[in-house]
Parts: C-alpha cells; sequence; structure tokens
C-alpha cells in the first residue's frame, strides 16, 4: 500500500519512460515533417485531438473505476480475514472447554500460520517460509504434501475441530458454528485467488493505449504552428498525465504482484498476529510492521 | 479468458473487419461526391460530429460497464463453486464418521463431475461427455433421464447425504448443515444459467452502432476538404478505435459461448478437481489446464 | 426479453414516433422563419445545442445505468425463484420420509402455481387464471378469498409443512430449515413487487425530455444556414437517437409490464416447471417456451 | 412518492422559483451593463461557459446518482420491512400451537402498529397517533416511556415471544428462528433511521451551486451580443434544467420528509396491515391508499 | 457530520488556500510575462484548457464517487452497529432467565462503552478515556493490558456469555444465536478499522493536481489578451471550484480523523447509549449529542 507522501518522483516516472519516450519520438517526428515541408502533414482541425482526449478521460474513468474496484474488493477480503480469524479465537475460547487451551493454541497459531502463507501463496512467494515456528513438524509434512498450502491449514483446522467433537468435549451444534467461521476463511481465500488469478480483460488496455497514441500523433499535427520549445513539453505532460492514471489503474487491478501498490497483506498478517495472541493472554507478541520509505507491504 | 499478452492483431480485426469496410466504403463514397461536385455535399460543422463522439464515449462507456460486470459476475459465481466444492469436501471429512470414506470419495467425484458438467452444459457442449470416470454406471443412466444433467447431480449428492442420515450415521443439524452447501451450490448453477440465458438489452447495442455511423457520415462529410490520402485511415482508425471497445464489450457480456473471452471454466473445473483429490489425500493428481497461444479456456 | 435478432424497425420507431413528429414540426419552422425573415432568429453559436447534446448524454448515461439496473434486479430476483423452487423440493426429497411422496408432490405442485401466478400478477393479469390443474379444489377457493393471490400460496405450503410437522414426520431442525426457503420466496416475491410498485422518479424523465426538445430547438436555429434537405434529416436521426436511447431505458425500467422488453417471467416459470417435474420422476414435461418473432414473454 | 403523471408544473417551479429570480437578475445586469458600455464587460471566449456546463452535466450527475441510490435503498429497506412482517405472521402461524391464535393476533396487531409508528416517526410525526386501535391500553403505556417509540414495540414483541417460551409452547429452535426475523426488523429500522439522520456532504451542494452560478454568470457575458429578448431566456431555460435536476436529487436523498417525493410509507403501511389481516383470515381489511393528485405518501 | 446550513465561508477556504495562492502566482506570473513581451509565450488554443478542464471533471467525479462510498460504508458499518448493539440487549432480556438483570446489565454498559471505546481509538484518541462508570476495576484492568482496547472489551462480553453457559443458565443454542450477534460486532469493528487504514490510492490526487494546474497554467497562456482584472478572478473561482470539491473528497475518504466532516461516532454511540438505557428500563439517559456551530461529532 503506498503512503500518504514521500512517493519519489522516480518511482512515478520508472514506470512511464517507455510510453514518454515514444511520446517524444512523435513530437520530434511530426517537428523535422513540419521543418522540412508542409507538404507532408495535413490540417488536422484541433477538435479531433481534444475529442480523442475526451474520450479517453471517460474510458480512463471507467478503467479506474474497475481496478479501484478489484483492489478494494481484495482488501475487503483481507478485511474479511482478520474478523474471520479474530472471530474464530474468541468463538473457541468461548465454546470449548477450560482443559483446552492447548487445543486452542494450536489452532490460533495454525490460523495465524494460514494468514502468513496465504500472502506469500497470493505474491507467488514460497508460501511455506517464515512459519516454522507456528506449526508442528507434523503440520509442516502434511502441508508440503499439498500443492495448495493454506488449503491444506485450513483442513488441519478442520480436522483438529472434528477430533474434540469426537472426544465429546464439543456437541454437535459448536462444531457446525465454528465450521461456518471455517467455511468463510475458505470463501475468503478463494475470492483472493479468484482476484489473483483473474486477467482484467486485456484488450481493454490495449485500444486505450493504441487511442491515447492516436490522440498525441493527432494533437501533434495540429499543434504544427506551435513553437516546438512549447509544443514539445505541452505534449509530453498531457500524454504523461494520461499515463500516470493508466498505469496506477493498472497497478491497482492486480493488488497481489509483491510491488509497492500492493494490498499489505503481510503487515495485516501481523495485526492479526498480534490480536490473536493478545486473546491468548501472550505477552510477547510481535512488532507492528514498519513501512518501508514510501509503503507497506 | 485472455491472457495478458500475445494477443494477435488478427484476432482483434476479424471481429470488426464487416464494420470497417462499412466505414471504408462510407469514406470514399464521401470522397467521390466530393470530387465530382462540392454542390452534393453541405458544410457540416466539425462540432456535430465531434459531439457525436464524445456522447459515444459516455455510451460506450455505459455499455463496457455493465459487460464487465456481468463478465466479473459470471467470474464470482465460478469462484464461489470453487470454494463451495473445496468447503463440501471439508465439511464431509469434518462431520462424517470414520468409515465414510467411500460415501465422501463418491459425492466428492460426483461435485468434480457436477463443475464439469455445468461448464460443458453452459456452453452449449454436451454435458456427459468427460464425466464418465466420475460417475457410476448407475448415476450415468440417471442422470440421462434428466434435461438438466448437473440438477441431476445435485439432487443425487442430496440423495446419497439423505441416504447417511437414514442410516444413522449423521444427525439432523450435520444434514441441515450440509445442506446449506448444497443449496448455495444450487444457487451458484442457476446465477451462472441466468447470466447465460438473459440477452443483454439488444436494442441498446444496436442504437449505438447507428450513432457510430452516424459519426462517420458527418465526420466524413465534416473533413470533406482534408486529403484523402490523409482522411480515410483517419477515419478508419477512429472508428476503429470505437468498433473494438464495443466489439470487447460484446464478448465480455456472454461470457459462456466458447470464445477466447470466455470465463475459463474447464480451467477452473481442473483446478477443483486437484483440489478436491488433494484434500481426499490421492497422489494422483490431473494437470493443471495449459493455456492455448493467447488464452485459455 | 427481446431476442438478439429480428427486432423489427416498425417496433423501435412506434414508440418513438409522436416525439419525431414534434422535432420535425420544429425543424420546419424554423426554416419557414429562416426563409420569411433572418430578422425573426438570432445567431445561435453552435457551441449552445452540442453542449446540451453532451449534458443530454451524461444524463441519459444516468438514466440507462439506473434502469438497467431495475432490470437485472428483476432478472435477479426471478433467477433467485428458479433456484429456491428448485432448491425447496431438492430439500423436501432429502428432508422429508419415504411416505411423503404425495405431500412432496402437492407442495411441488402449488410452488410451480405459485411461479406462473406471481408471474401473471405482477403483469396485472388474472393470477388465478391457467393454474387450475395444479392446485386443489380446496386450495382454489381458499386461494380466491385473498386479494394477494401467491402470498395465499405460500401461507398453504407453509401451513402444509406444519402439518406434517404436527404429525411428528419431521422434526422442529427441519422445519426450521425449510422454513428458511419459504422465507427465501416470499422476499423475492416482495423484491419483485417493490420493482413493479415503484415509480422511477418522474420528474427526471420530464426534465430530460425538456432538455432533449431545448437541444433540437437551439441546434436547429445554429444550422439555419445549412440546406433544408439536410439539416432536417440530420435533426431527426440525432433526436432520433436520443429518443431511442431514452425510450429504452423507459421500458427497462418497469419489467413486469406485458411488453417485449419484459423479464421473461412466462417463460421462466415453465423452465421451473420442467426442471420440478423432472426432479419429481414425472416422464411428462411441459415444452419449453417458444419465442415469439423478436421476443419471449 | 411521485406518480407518473399529472404532476403539476407549478410543483416543480415552485421549488426553482429564487433560483431562477437570482438567474434573471444577473441576466439584466449584464444587458444593462452592455448596453451602457462595453468597456466594463471583457471578451468572454464562449469556450469557457460551455466548459462550466459540461462539468455542471458530470457533476450533477454524480449527485444524481447518489441521491437515488439513498431514495432506493430507503425503498428496499421498506420492501424487507413489508417481507419480514408478513414472513413474521406466517411463521407464527406454521410454528405456534393451535391455541395461540390470540398471541398471534396480538403480535401481528403490534407489527402493524409498528410499521405506521415507523413511518410517521422518520418524518418527524408523532409516532403514537393512529395506532391505538392496534395495541392495548398497557403497551400504549409502556411504548409511552420510551423515546424511540418502534424499537419499543419491537421490544414487547420479543417479550411477547419470550412469554411463549417460558410457558413451554415453543421451543428454543423457534425461539432463536423467530428471533431471527425480529433482528432483521430492528436491521430495517436502524437503516431507515441511518438514512434519515444522515446529511448528505452538504459542502457538495453548495459548490454545484457555486458553478452553476458561476456557469450563468459567464454565459451571460459570452452572449452580450445576443439579442437580450432572446438571451434572457435562453438563460432561463438552461438555467432551470440544472437547478429542476440538482432539485429533484436533493429532494430524493431525504426520502422522509413528508415530501411528495417521499417514499411512499404510509401506502407501504397500509399494504401490509391489508396483508397481515388476511393471514390472519379477517375479512374487514382497510382500503389501500389512495394518490393525491400527484402523489402517494 | 457537516450540518446543512451556517457551514462558514472561512471553514471552507481554508483549506484551500495554499492551492489558490499558488494559483494567484501563476496568474501574476503570466500577466507580467504578457506585459514584458508577448514573445516568451506561445500561443495557446483555448481548446487545450478547455479539454483539460472537460478531463478534471471525469476525473473528479471518480474521486468524488469513492471517497462518498468509503464515507457512507463507514456511516452503514456505524448503522450495523447501532442496530446489533439493540438486537444484542433485546436478545439478552428474550433468552436470559429473570435472575440475570443485572448480567445483563453489565454486559450492556460494556456495549456501551464498546461503541464510545471504538470511536475514540478510530479517531486516534485515547480509547479508554470517560468509560469509566460503564466497566468495572476489573474490566478496566484487563483491557489496559491490550493494545486493542475495544477488542477485548468484545472477549469479555464473550466470556461472561459463556460462564453463563456453564453454569447452564443458558443452552447451547441460545449461546450460539447470541455468538452471532458478537461475530457481527466483532465484524463492524474490522470493517471500521478497515476503512480507517487503508490509505485511498495517493498517486491519484497527485495526477489529479497535477492536471488541475496543468489547467491553470494553459488557461492562463491562452487567456493573455484577456484583461488582468477580469481574467485573474476568473482563474481564481475556476481553480477554486475544482479545488472545493477536490478537498471535500479528500475529506469524505478518511471518516475517522476527528474532523467536522467525520461520520458522527460520538452522536451515534450518544444514541446507542440512551436506547440502551430505555431498554434496560433506566429512567436516567444521557442528553443526546448538541451539535457544535456547523457539525456535529
Amino acid at each position: 500500500m503506498l503512503l500518504d507522501k514521500n512517493i519519489p518522483i522516480r518511482y512515478i516516472l520508472t514506470s512511464v519512460k517507455y510510453d514518454l519516450l515514444i511520446v517524444l519520438l512523435v513530437s520530434l517526428l511530426t517537428y523535422y515533417l513540419t521543418e522540412k515541408s508542409h507538404r507532408y502533414l495535413p490540417e488536422m482541425p484541433l477538435s479531433i485531438p481534444v475529442f480523442l482526449g475526451t474520450a479517453i478521460s471517460i474510458l480512463l474513468s471507467f478503467k479506474m473505476n474497475q481496478s479501484y474496484d478489484r483492489w478494494w474488493e481484495a482488501r475487503k477480503v483481507w478485511g474479511a480475514i482478520v474478523n474471520d480469524s479474530r472471530s474464530l479465537v474468541i468463538q473457541m475460547q468461548s465454546f470449548f472447554g477450560q482443559d483446552e487451551r492447548e487445543v486452542i493454541r494450536r489452532i490460533a497459531y495454525r490460523q495465524i500460520a494460514w494468514c502468513y502463507s496465504l500472502g506469500r501463496s497470493l505474491r507467488g512467494l514460497n508460501p511455506q517460509e517464515g512459519i516454522g515456528h507456528l506449526l508442528s513438524e507434523e503440520d509442516q509434512q502434511e502441508v508440503g504434501r499439498h500443492l495448495n498450502k493454506p488449503l491444506a491449514m485450513l483442513q488441519l483446522n478442520a480436522l483438529e475441530i472434528r477430533a474434540l467433537r469426537q472426544r465429546d468435549e464439543i456437541d454437535v451444534f459448536t462444531h457446525v458454528h465454528l465450521d461456518k467461521t471455517l467455511v468463510r476463511l475458505c470463501d475468503s481465500m478463494g475470492k483472493a485467488e479468484r482476484i489473483n488469478g483473474t486477467i482484467f480483460p486485456s484488450t481493454y488496455r490495449q485500444f486505450l493505449h493504441f487511442i491515447i497514441y492516436l490522440f498525441v500523433v493527432t494533437l501533434s499535427i495540429s499543434l504544427q504552428d506551435v513553437e516546438p520549445y512549447f509544443k514539445i513539453p505541452l505534449l509530453l505532460v498531457i500524454a504523461l498525465a494520461f499515463f500516470m492514471i493508466e498505469k496506477s489503474a493498472y497497478h491497482l487491478q492486480d493488488p497481489f504482484r509483491n510491488r509497492p501498490s500492493d494490498v499489505s497483506v503481510t503487515a495485516i498478517a501481523i495485526t492479526i498476529d498480534i490480536n490473536i495472541r493478545q486473546l491468548l493472554g501472550e505477552q510477547k507478541v510481535p512488532e507492528a510492521a514498519q513501512p518501508s520509505a514510501f509503503y507497506i507491504l
């Protein structure tokens, strides 16, 4: 997640540098053709690029909307994970017997591990890294056998609760009630995987780029009588504005790519870790995630 | 689902070729009339086509929005199917007795078959093809008697769980709890059928095409003094931009048509297949779906 | 529901013919005033109608959006009715004893009757017509006493299930579970009634028409120097585009009016009829609804 | 709720008369300054007001959207109240014993009273008026002690159901099941109170008015060469269009103000009254609400 | 929450004063350059800033939409807190035995304290201030040990209900039923924390400011022939309109910052306090929150 300040200009410019280069080349080419001979370039009424610019704003606005919605939905999914993780622990404390402290701790730790692991898995990192202290040796082996690691941990928690039921520590109503919380967690996992695995209609982006270049070319021809020392910067800044917004939307639409604009899943998992440990009454809790220079992951 | 790259230009152009041909004819006709005599063509202020172009952008934006929403809703429905399929298996393992491994396997396999079959049925393909290894002989005959094959499989799963209840292997609470998962699956099936069977208001599309052609004609007349070697390509690329976006929306709005822009239901069904088999502890799982050149189905 | 093709031009033009007539009169009047004397008409910069046209597009886009949402919500409600009707039957088969086949059939038939009746009632047709073969004599009399026929059928189903409970054929959990399905059906009915009974803010439509006429008048004055044989058709087609989209939105916003653009509730009810009869194991099912020339009701 | 026809022009004009007066004064002032001396007024390119007009359309569209959403949400909340009121009665008939007819009637009447009372309370009218025939003497006194009358009635219904449970007429499952319906009613009440008590960001409206006046002033200066007998009406009708839409949005956003554009809560409460009495098997039901000249409350 | 009237101009201007200063400097600089020599400034067609202005309106509209949605979602979350707090009390009265009045009062008071505390915590104020009279000494110490104070209170309520269950005062169904209400409260808390902790994509705002300045500069150059006594105020008011709307959106998007535009969480908590005490039958209730000059917190 990008923080509210200190975003370096460099970060912004890097992502659009190739597009700006092309815009620069187009402007220089138009200038060259104009200098050489007016004959090569027709009259282009300014209305054409201006109308294209308005069209681009409208189409960008659609893209920005949908990308923002994906990002916000991803954030909501992780918000639901926070809520259900905390609820799960409070529910266990509320419904399990006094002697089940150890089981509660085991399930709670597995739940913390699930959060870290899901975050890493979505980002394409090794989902079993850094959770060794939260899982037993046995659990780690079982999880290792699965392709979908977080799903395996969820199954382990379901089976652990089942074991309680078989030892008659909980009744069927409690079992059903807790299972609903597990189902919600399974849903959240699936939703995050869906956002991560579904490509935003890619042709739309290509058409948008196509129209932005069309805009740059027509505008460049329209302004052929304007001095180049003024025209070229103008073209660059207007194109820059469009490309920056498009890029910003492009980054938002895939919120689990290990990029500064990601949903901050690691920081959220640490918050869950802290909350759950405090609910368990533990004194030692991890430190809250510290932001990097201008973002937090 | 279209992948993020390698989309061939040909794929894009093919879908709009007839529209572009008409645009070309309109341009040539205007040129011919202009050459022959200015008398046949009135003065057309450029503001008219420019305003029409802005109107088109706004109307296209509405269309793009709704089409995208249909596509995204379809994707969400299949996301819910993934979640509920996995949850169903974990729930059975959690609530059924130790001796019911065979029943769990049978229901789980039927659930996998349901996913494949629903995907094929939505796409208008034979819904009973390729699921022979997942259903018993008897099941296949029963399913064959139904018009709606996936609904029949859902009923079989409900009856199988009912049989468990009648043998007193599960109690009524568990029965109710599992039934809720089946109801959610039934809902998802109905939602996908709804999106598939409901035609996007077709007059809207016709009006949009009508306005785009109006735009092309008026713009063509407005620009009658511009050189044809420049005007005709300009008309073509602007019209191309509009038609491409309209076509892209048109494809999104019907996401189960066996087209490259479909929701990738086969790939999703394979993922469910893999996940469920791993939850069952099976070693042999199918291979994940491999994308074709530029899309995955 | 309008089909994807074969929509006759006549159907489209009929709905906007009065508006087009007014536009024609306005154009002729302007022409007459121009011919007689330029003194009567001021100079009108083209920017004024062009800006109004853009404003109209934006306001139309809002209207189109909300109307589409109403129509789509109506379709979703009927999708939920499909799902819950099918679920209800599967649930009865899953939870009722072997000897209750007759009760299941009776409730299932009443549910089919409810679907037909609700559809007719929403469209303002006689809601008790054509369901005689699905209800007992007694039921028909009871329903006849009520103003809200579908609500009466819902009550009958609730009481029938209650009777089962009182005969101890089902337990309270099953009773509660089935009641939830009835509550969802009651909700769907209420939602459809809400959409049907709530008038879309009617002043908005009047203001929109007002601005469209303002646009036509100002555009007509602006173009007073353009040849009438060209100007009048131009005014007509642009106004036609606006009025057609407005009309199309107007039709969508009330999806239960027995019009070609309706949600196809009869066809949906027939689908439910077929599905339920197949779930009951019946051989004879009604035929799927056949579309009329260009729509299906 | 405004009906579809017969809306008097006077109703529409009354709400914008002050704004139109100001527009008239601005036009006259510009005319006066123009007549006296051109020196006092600069050249104002028409593009400036035209661009402002487009901006206003876009901002109005946002406002219209959000206001409509509030109104529609309010309508949905009352739709849910209809559904849950009917469901509550059917549930009581379904789950209570034969001897509880009197209790059912008492709770059902209280529920009807709750609907009337909530509607009046939202509109700032005396919430205890006109429900004397529906509540016992005792109930009325209890309700009188509370600041939030509808909440008090909800509590009374909850306690009445509780009493049934304590007399062992219903079991805990039924109790929980009915309580869920009460919770939904409590939610609906809270949602209506939320919409009623939350002020739409008021600065936005002020900024919008500010820009509309800016538009009027700049347009008035731009058109200084147009004849006043033509310019002033033109300014008035365009400003009228903007102000009417803004006003219409303003009215929608607060749907419980005892205004013609309100959600018709009284009419809805009467419908609930009729439906519930018919479900109770009563012969005498109130008459459906009759619309006033052009609206129904 | 800003009230509907009396918003001082000063409040509005303060927030945009730096931006207006920059706009003023830009205008003066252009004027200076124009006076000195026309050579330094190129011809800038008015279409360029006009098109930028339209683009800004569209992009602002997106921002306004999303910010409003965040604010409205925050308000909905607090509406749900109102509903669930009231439901919790009614449920306890409905399901607990006669002798549990004291337990009900204790949990209800803790719930009130939770509301106040959550509101203060979201605003970054001391979350344990001003709730001493609602919590026991013991509770306060326990809460003090936690980093997340409201979560600790929720846990205490869960454990108190659990104690009832262990003393067999309530059965497992009631326990599960009440726990669902606690889970909803936990969800609402998490949702408010999510809105509070998630930064609206900050690059978007920077790009918007960038384009507004680009607009100001180009418009200023375009209007170089207009008299400065007229041009500079014009630039200022147009820029003012944009910046005011942007600022208004900026304030809405973070609704828990102890600012006049906040969601009025303190006033809502007081309403809950009054409602709950009346449900408990207490005579003495706090006074409703009084608005400050132009807002209520």
